[in-house]
């Protein structure tokens, strides 16, 4: 069946990985929704806070609602704003830092796994 | 090799199906940006626009980023609007028409096909 919702009728958790901060997860699609293939999630993560720096074999495709941020990776630093898409391909080290004044809000697909 | 960049910097594109109005595409994420699995979009819809009404096997996972608009179903038809997800699952018919007075923007993620 078709969903349509505001974003904010989905409760937010607090990422508990030791090696992150200040980062919260919306899961707005997934397994229980019906997605056969991948999941929308939508991150927030407030002014000095990030991501764990870790890499896993799946991708992740990103689209920034709010914010500045930058993604690190091993060998570089790219700064990112509200409006921006990133791809971080499978397997590659990396972070998202909020490196604003203000909340960094963004969207993060990933594949669904058996 | 991680893409960080600004949606504007994909050209739009004309979506050229008879059934479509006044919508237009970027390709962001893609097989050519090195994705595996599964593909981003983003839609602008100028108002009065729409979408094809068809279906397909394959979901939409979307988010809206601005604008307004419903989701016309075979049976019933759901308005939307800035920061809304939604998800139309395989295999049922839809279509996404503005139904606002400014442009309506949206993600719209698909699995990619072999």
């Amino acid at each position: 069946m078709a969903i349509v919702k505001p974003y904010r009728d989905v409760p937010s958790e607090v990422v508990t990985d030791s090696e992150a901060k200040a980062t919260y997860i919306r899961w707005l699609i997934g397994k229980k929704e019906g997605a056969p293939n991948f999941a929308m999630r939508l991150f927030e993560v407030e002014p000095g806070g990030y991501t764990p720096f870790h890499e896993h074999p799946w991708e992740h495709e990103v689209f920034v609602l709010e914010g500045k941020g930058k993604l690190v990776l091993e060998k570089e630093e790219i700064p990112f704003e509200k409006e921006y898409f990133i791809f971080v391909p499978p397997d590659e080290k990396h972070q998202f830092k909020n490196t604003g004044n203000s909340r960094l809000r963004f969207l993060c697909i990933i594949p669904l796994k058996d």
